[in-house]
């Protein structure tokens, strides 16, 4: 199974003011993440910014010839497990298609975007 | 330069009620775009839903090893010429990133989220 990475914005501050030598709530999720242990074949990666600014904490999961996806609204104090376990199912799928049923219910309610893998196929066109 | 993909989702309904055999403003952004002349190394595709469904129309702008950037509430009858725009200046950039003073209003106000290119430079994580 093709690597997957779990890309966390470390600069979300959840539309908070932040003192500036305070740890932001994004670095705060990818701390709670790096003490985590990591499913096999799961990379942890930190990102300046993924601008989903106004629905922070934000990740997204990638790799292989998977759509991307991007999910907003983590909490950083309580859903590291979660998306370990989001993390584990969609690195267990060729597409990056987690089976409806099986998706946790955050990913369900809170996927801000996804984006199609660099090799998929044109729906019909022609008109 | 390498190429650049201009993704739309051609169904998105824009939060509206859409007859079945209705074209949906997804598909009218697309058939819009389609019948621009599309800056030269920008390639048109279809996708079939970039799950921005609460911010519709939505299109992703990706390519070489560049940040992808999604975007959304684009209007299908008014803003082909703003994305062929933003497209260019987009495939003009070797990491995705459009200077700001440069960047389509459009752009600045509705980036849904934005991925990094596969090769990227970790930031600093160290506590």
């Amino acid at each position: 199974m093709d690597a997957t990475e779990l890309l966390v914005c470390i600069k979300c501050r959840k539309g908070q003011d932040i003192p500036a030598d305070d740890r932001r709530p994004g670095r705060a999720l990818y701390d709670a993440l790096a003490a985590c242990a990591l499913p096999e074949g799961v990379t942890l990666r930190a990102v300046d910014c993924l601008q989903n600014c106004d629905h922070g904490c934000s990740v997204a999961l990638r790799g292989g010839n998977r759509w991307t996806y991007v999910f907003g609204n983590v909490d950083e104090a309580s859903q590291a497990d979660m998306l370990i376990e989001g993390a584990a199912l969609y690195h267990a799928t060729q597409d990056g298609l987690i089976p409806w049923r099986a998706r946790p219910e955050h990913f369900k309610r809170n996927c801000v975007a996804r984006i199609p893998p660099l090799t998929f196929s044109d729906p019909e066109t022609t008109p």
